[in-house]
């Protein structure tokens, strides 16, 4: 497999300015597009970013076989540019591909590519502590067809945009009985375009309601935690951290979440992941124990949860001042990302 | 609303082989294209079919936000064109854009440009008895940005087809019940894009074991049959036809189903609109009621059924022979579309 790259001739990348980045406003000068032909990869293509050109028919705009992936490029002091966990995001992308009836995209391409697209574009990586360049790799069915049948034809790109340190404030959590996100047997557990589209009613009611996310509750009987549907999440309750299992196959295996369950069990921090009942959350905050919560994902690393709406009341993490277990996370993935603790789980794929 | 119309220099009607219609493999000459924009529709534009461009962050790409309709079109003896129930596709679009947090699409643009678009493509729609011109309207945000959030741009598209006579044996179905298609709180009863892509792997895997549709289950018991992805289904079982109810808003709301609904039911015959088990069908079987059993939508109209293999077991209609009902729905629906008999419950939209 080898890469034919068509360079910018003047890159955008002052553009940017550094105290001043709006993720998903810019996007880097090149883009990587490879094509799947009757099974087939066709050897990929780093080209300037652009508008891509498709058949109204496509079979991708009508079906939604369309999957994508979220990682995370940062540069460190002695400006070498690292990748997070970039080998788990392509894992779990040939997973979601697998249940999407699409084909795997080989390492070279996937990782090889990414790796070659992030060095050409280095200079769009940000330096500031907690900025980073966002990576999107995805791929979409691109049969000229508009029957309902699997797709033989597939595109797979990647383009990357640089994202601002987030901060945001503790996020105020309605819990979602209602609508419902995902089910056994279902796709839940995939990163589909389909999955978070039909987020988007319920988010904007509960934002008229002045709450911030959704945590969703489980399809049959709405009374288990599933995830936050950008992010996982995680209980304090007692002395234990406590996070929704992924043996339904309903939420999705974070990369952020295995990493806090790896970083938290080697401080010694009881972790459990099972199912967790809205009750049992309910019982530890009336007994006082329920100390802090925080949503996990790539675009907000930890988002500590302020308060959760659940049938008309609403209950408070205990810990509020302190955050002592989401600050320290927070911290413990910087200096691993930055490179100022050790890379003791071989977490950051140097690219350049 | 005022349409442009940039028309083609030469039209590929022609090229067209009446007694081999592929549907899918050819679109008409023209498209239209509506834009949305901050809430606004835009004048839509009827022009050349072709390619559409646009930029790799288009949101729709990567979170689903896309909706669609099937209509069909038909041609009489007199070379009138009609289509079959448009205002009926135009509620249910509306519909799914509700749920998928997409804007309403005004009369003027849905009807009015379809109208429009049919009536300058009319050499595209077929003649033969079973032809049509399928219409595929559809919608997809097209905000350039990849945050998860509801979009506030979209474009809206009408693109044809011609179909031939859908002629299939009768169908070997699977009954699923360890994939699911939809869930109550979710968007089952919508034309979202990702409700298909998700059915994919499962249609794969039953095509494997030499069945032609899945008859998907109830997510939380399995027990309750809901639909065949691409159609609503209908069971006779003695006297008595049945049909899913559509309370829990995991089932299509088919336009074809309420055709012929109406249709059995001026007929005199018993409808019911319940939930139905597969225990109640099996039991139906045991007793020797088990009559007929089809699927009823756009694209097949009525597709018989052949078998249903259930736990182990394959069941079949008693009455293989006759299809009696599903023969005479398919006649009537003909004789209507065609002009045979009175179109008495005015579903023929005479566009030119």
């Amino acid at each position: 497999m080898s890469i034919t790259t068509d360079k910018v001739l003047d890159s955008r990348a002052n553009q940017v300015d550094p105290a001043n980045i709006q993720f998903g406003k810019t996007y880097s000068d090149h883009m990587l597009v490879a094509d799947c032909i009757d099974g087939i990869w066709q050897d990929p293509k780093i080209v300037p970013y652009g508008n891509i050109s498709m058949s109204p028919a496509t079979t991708f705009i009508h079906y939604g076989q369309s999957i994508f992936e979220g990682i995370k490029a940062y540069k460190n002091k002695e400006e070498e540019v690292s990748i997070f966990r970039p080998y788990d995001n392509w894992t779990r992308f040939n997973r979601s591909a697998e249940r999407m009836a699409m084909p795997h995209v080989p390492e070279d391409i996937f990782i090889g590519g990414m790796k070659e697209l992030v060095s050409l574009d280095r200079d769009w990586v940000p330096t500031s502590e907690g900025c980073s360049l966002y990576i999107r790799p995805f791929m979409f069915a691109t049969d000229e067809f508009i029957g309902v049948k699997p797709a033989e034809n597939f595109r797979f790109m990647i383009i990357t945009s640089p994202a601002g340190a987030y901060y945001s404030k503790p996020t105020r959590i309605y819990v979602q009985k209602k609508y419902v996100r995902a089910f056994p047997g279902g796709i839940g557990f995939t990163k589909a375009a389909g999955n978070y589209g039909a987020t988007m009613l319920p988010t904007l009611e509960i934002k008229n309601l002045n709450y911030d996310q959704i945590l969703w509750t489980d399809a049959i009987e709405h009374k288990f935690v599933q995830e936050i549907g950008t992010m996982n999440v995680f209980f304090v309750l007692g002395n234990k951290v406590i996070t929704p299992d992924l043996s339904e196959g309903t939420i999705l295996a974070g990369v952020t979440r295995d990493s806090i369950i790896k970083l938290l069990k080697e401080r010694g921090i009881i972790v459990e992941e099972r199912p967790l009942s809205m009750q049992e959350i309910v019982d530890s905050y009336k007994k006082g124990e329920f100390r802090e919560a925080f949503g996990a994902g790539t675009a907000a690393v930890i988002a500590p949860i302020a308060e959760l709406f659940y049938e008309g009341e609403t209950i408070y993490p205990a810990s509020q001042e302190k955050w002592e277990i989401s600050n320290w996370l927070k911290k413990e993935l910087i200096d691993i990302r930055y490179g100022a603790v050790a890379d003791r789980h071989h977490w950051m794929y140097k690219v350049c």
